[in-house]
């Protein structure tokens, strides 16, 4: 893990004190400086982000031996492949271009012009070209809470939750970037006393707090991945929302798992922070009983102290926090659920997207969803503006957000925010 | 749908009687001529492959107008999400150049050589770069099946399943093409009589016989496809085999649907036999009793009568026939299975899987899985050779296919086929 970059030193670019981009954390996305750019990858650092097309074309990343136009792609994936070796040196090289003291691009207004724009003035895109999602459910006071509420106290964890980080197959292709309004979705549901099923929009739409890592690299299909090599293969992280039809999910999950509930979209936020930027801030997971599985023991139970936050916003409203929870409250490490996905010799790919499953803390005021915070609506929340919120509301607004903090360093993942449209009028 | 094709014109290429492959059904695969050559597409023709690139370099596609390149791709992709005139043309320009009575490639000697190319001669790759991958539960028979093992006869069919396809999200990255071996998984399972799960290869591995179709186009994310409209965005179908492990389904599967039980691999076979050939073959899909919600009646309720089988064969012996099914006993159709996928706004792209799930006919004889055939292991299949098999063993090659014939026309789909590997070494 790297040690060559000291979280002290200044930027000659300015950070605000309370900016998530720090020099330290140089989170990677793609973005577009105009409607007819065309897209390329960048580098966060305080309102600013740095154009990587730019500086690789300028030759500022030469010594570590890219192959041309990594950065000049729409997605991150040619970079993301690479070596994590490699990776870190460009890490290193963006980091020694952005310092106080290092004059190259300080000093070059040309350069800076050209490279260095408004975070304001872009536009995001979505990082990666995600081939295939999966989403687990590794929050233990989340499955907890869920299965007091639909079996009861004494049989709220299956049997096979302490054994294995469950999960599922998402939809990939309705993985979209921060800021993408969400259609309510239409499907079948049935109502409490009816004997068959209507057609309609969902009227239990929620969000879920999760966050996600992307993958690097691909293992061949038939080799598993151990969990201690695990950690080689992970890229960075983002937060994520995957809105959930909940009335569509209760009449359809059986026996296959949830579907049309959540195919319609997961938002992500778009800048992937870096497993090497996160080091500061690991820490030791949950300690586990029963002791998992051979396959699922690790040498270093590593996790991250990542503080979580849920806004909601009704329109014409302010917003109101609603959650507050941590990511080192899962159960099941990102390596455990990696080395679990593997171990039949399923093959992950670059661009892979994992997530962790809707994080709830143990406390009230930490629940990561509103199934949760409202207790199945028997508690709704109340807006600033007197609004009353069992579920999402059309207009509504839902921003997540995730920072860390330790020793004086702060960085975070920016947000993934995404409003509520109406339903298709065609399907109404 | 084309009417300018007579099944009746005969090619200078020679067709065996058997073959699956008559100048009528010209379904498209990706090929490599040599082991060190590029991949590119080619549609089949009795036991020959027409090199498409040569053909579409040639000029002789120039009619069609296609973008430079469509045929010289690894990928099918590219020709899919042309518009379906356009694609129906095509398929007119290469009958056209493969009738007895036109001279153009017939008397080319040289063309020919380049382009005509024995089937024997060449490596079949996946047909197409699959983004997301969906497999649904449409068979009655089998759910029903099912549902007798696991809940008895009173309760075998869920709520449910008589009002919507259900269906779940599967793992693209391990679908592979026809004759790649299959390595059985590992994973956690759980012995009738243990308190705890255990780690090892799966002892349940068993097959699924499913057909699936391939997506053409794209809709927009927050826009429905209507079940009328779907039959615009099926290219064409191949035979799946949805290789199952049993043991770690079981297991694993509550709440959230099967994930390690299925994502180490899924098998189709290298031909797509497009919608146009299979037109000849349609028949009415079964009467539903409750009618579907508004949003899955169709005008036209439309199948295709495809007789399928399925080959099983232990090492040194020879193959055993243990199922005769057909796919005209699905209850929801694929444009069924497409509507419902979309009605929520989900985004399907070019490339897209979906699969049937399996298909069991009402008869013993017609089950598509050896879980059903041997009705749980309680009914082994005794091999020619004396082999006994409630589930597969190290070594066993499973060989699908489907073929259909009307009025004197032939056609088929060529076989899916897979073998046994044991397990990785590092997880016994």
């Amino acid at each position: 893990m790297p040690t060559a970059i000291d979280p002290k030193v200044p930027s000659f670019v300015p950070v605000p004190a309370a900016s998530h981009f720090p020099l330290y954390n140089l989170p990677y996305g793609i973005f577009s400086p105009a409607p007819t750019a065309s897209l390329r990858a960048g580098v966060r650092i305080g309102d600013h982000v740095l154009d990587l097309s730019v500086i690789e074309d300028c030759g500022l990343l030469a010594a570590a031996g890219l192959p041309p136009g990594t950065f000049d792609q729409p997605w991150l994936n040619r970079f993301m492949e690479l070596p994590a070796e490699q990776r870190r040196l460009v890490r290193l090289l963006i980091h020694g271009l952005l310092r106080e003291d290092e004059p190259t691009l300080r000093d070059d207004a040309t350069l800076r012009a050209r490279s260095l724009l408004p975070a304001s003035s872009v536009t995001m895109h979505m990082p990666v070209m995600i081939r295939d999602y999966t989403d687990f459910y590794s929050s233990r006071e989340h499955a907890t809470n869920v299965g007091i509420m639909f079996r009861g106290k004494e049989n709220a964890l299956m049997p096979n939750w302490l054994h294995l980080p469950v999960g599922y197959h998402g939809r990939a292709s309705s993985v979209v970037v921060s800021g993408t309004d969400i259609v309510r979705p239409c499907g079948q549901t049935i109502a409490p006393d009816a004997a068959t099923p209507s057609f309609g929009p969902s009227r239990l739409l929620d969000i879920e707090l999760e966050m996600g890592f992307l993958v690097a690299g691909s293992n061949e299909l038939g080799t598993p991945v151990s969990v201690d090599e695990a950690w080689d293969r992970i890229f960075g992280m983002v937060v994520v929302n995957d809105w959930s039809a909940r009335d569509i999910q209760k009449w359809e999950y059986q026996p296959l798992g949830p579907f049309n509930a959540k195919n319609f979209a997961t938002s992500i936020s778009p800048w992937i922070v870096t497993i090497d930027a996160l080091m500061p801030f690991a820490c030791e997971a949950p300690a586990q009983d029963p002791e998992p599985l051979p396959y699922l023991r690790e040498q270093d139970r590593r996790t991250f102290d990542i503080t979580l936050s849920i806004d909601l916003q009704a329109e014409d409203d302010e917003p109101l926090t609603i959650c507050r929870s941590n990511f080192k409250h899962l159960y099941w490490t990102m390596a455990q659920q990696l080395a679990h996905h593997t171990c039949t010799g399923c093959n992950l790919g670059t661009g892979d997207l994992l997530a962790s499953g809707t994080i709830s803390g143990p406390d009230k005021g930490s629940y990561g969803s509103l199934l949760e915070i409202t207790w199945r609506g028997t508690e709704p929340v109340t807006l600033p503006g007197g609004g009353i919120r069992k579920f999402l509301a059309d207009g509504d607004r839902v921003t997540m957000s995730g920072v860390c903090e330790k020793d004086g360093l702060h960085l975070g993942f920016g947000e993934v925010t995404g409003r509520i449209l109406p339903a298709h009028k065609d399907l109404q």
